[in-house]
């Protein structure tokens, strides 16, 4: 009896897409205005969803109030009025397209989480585009 | 070709996080406020999900009409402005934590549909705690 | 040049339409399932909207930090996870419909800020019903 | 490393459910309200997701201002502000429920995008009544 | 204390902006796609707002069962999954512009409802597009 | 009979609260993580409201697909995928607070739009904290 329990948190960060193995006028086809180098920003909406069997004693897969503590501590924390490019380790050298946000994400989570759960990271970069990590 | 219909209901409830088997002081410590012995509630939204090949007279997977008025019956009629814990049968002794509340309604529901589609609930309990059941 | 600005926050609450004054059946004649004696539940979502001239140097109307920690010491940790007909002081003798509860919030805020300001409440009591006050 | 990427779209157009196998009456048994001869209308929500590996390079799974682009060119195009039965070639012989359409939509789309990548259709016919082929 | 209490509901409905003093030419040069002759169509979005004083008996400005009742008899029952142009009275010689029709929603319910209480019609044709009357 | 109609569109930005005449440390101590010297940034969703009396032929107050060109040539180009700081003329010396960009906006629709006719503009910096100007 596997349920899959999920829990909205948001960031407001600065990025710019940029690939440095590139010229700017090559970045600047591939990505156009999303790789102005002064910046532009978005209202990322982080869903974490986490799957296994509810404990009997609480009814609960997963205390949404512990969920909440942890994506905060360990995420949007360190993202939240963030330039994801200039102020955090991760994408240094690492593009910060949703799809790579969303794995550095699950990756930073995974790790946090016991590993009879499953983790799925939903990242909504804007109201009309998203990624999911894992696809399933 | 099969293809999943989903269609969302809604209801609004008083419950209380609560296991018997505990003292007052640990229910307090586990379940937090949501243990206010005076109950809090919420505006749930449900989403009820069947899937299944549609029927080539009908172009229909189920007819959104028949779904929305067998939630009504079975699930929202008994569930609509009640308090969880007191006025239904079935969080007598189970914790009506969103799991569970997932978890009841499915079963409600899965034996009221052919058995050839499969069924989903997903139940937001706030715009930013949501489950689903089966997790897939 | 009077700019209006507004914060959006939430409470869960539990909560019964009753007038003491009579019956339970005239209650239920009224009321409806809203007056079940049990209680029933919302995700409440309040807007805070205060209105005056921005300051020149900071370019703020309201610091929206600031009127959302108002509204977190002096509305929301008093209602969320609350039943307000009897964990409030403010709806023991005052039936708590959204009209209400959206004046009584507007006296509390009222007095906290600046006078040379106006203060509006929007009280969302779900999707589909909501109130503002004052009217305009 | 499989992640999905989506692109929500929309479209504004008029329908009517007929299957012309069938009398007018039994049309109106059987699709209600929904098969009044002189049509109605919805705004339809569309969402486009596509899995695949991540593009080394751009850290791209697929360019969303290509998909919006694509969306727009096959299926947008054809579909906004039109009579689905009336001025779409797809819609003469079959039924436009929300399963076909958004089988419709995924036949266009599917041959358009590169076999390592899957697609799937999303397709809101209401903000209360959605679809999704394939199921999974 | 005048208060302002809203109810939101909906309906579907095709339609066809079009000028019957003007050539289909016109009618096309200036309503664009929107003149299409087999019609396009929309979820309509209709937000029916009541301002006044809160009875003290009951502490509604207006009982909302009531008012939903209201425009379900009178307006819904009327628009929804109809062709606005050719199944109503109103539009068969006035423009169904979201302005018509929030205009004609207001007439049918300010008769409705007592002149004590001003009545104001929001109407959504899309996410994206709305009308208000009266303006203020 | 004065109606008024919305367009709501929206811009990616990135921004800094900073006031030039104080230090950084007053800057960080009055706009707090606002003031991030490298940058954050917003999905800024922006409603442009007009009011006045529908032209008798068209039914229109405004033309929608008129005013939404009028905003993507004037305001959501200069605006879309810029540091508002940096690349754009307006906030060279006024702080981007969400104010002051909503004037900065109003001003320069006003003059775009016939003086017969009011304009107002409400602009979402976060889905939670917004502004209108004029303020009614």
């Amino acid at each position: 009896m596997r349920i899959k329990v999920s829990r909205k948190e948001h960031f407001n960060a600065a990025h710019r897409l940029f690939n440095p193995a590139w010229s700017e006028e090559k970045n600047k086809q591939v990505f156009g205005k999303c790789s102005n180098p002064n910046y532009h920003g978005h209202n990322y909406e982080l869903i974490v969803s986490v799957t296994g069997e509810p404990n009997p004693e609480t009814g609960y897969v997963y205390d949404m109030k512990i969920l909440s503590d942890l994506i905060r501590d360990h995420v949007t924390q360190k993202f939240d009025h963030k330039n994801l490019n200039l102020d955090t380790e991760y994408f240094k050298a690492l593009n910060p397209t949703a799809e790579n946000i969303a794995v550095v994400i699950w990756k930073i989570l995974r790790e946090k989480i016991d590993s009879s759960l499953d983790v799925k990271i939903t990242l909504y970069e804007t109201e009309r585009n998203y990624v999911e990590y894992p696809a399933n």
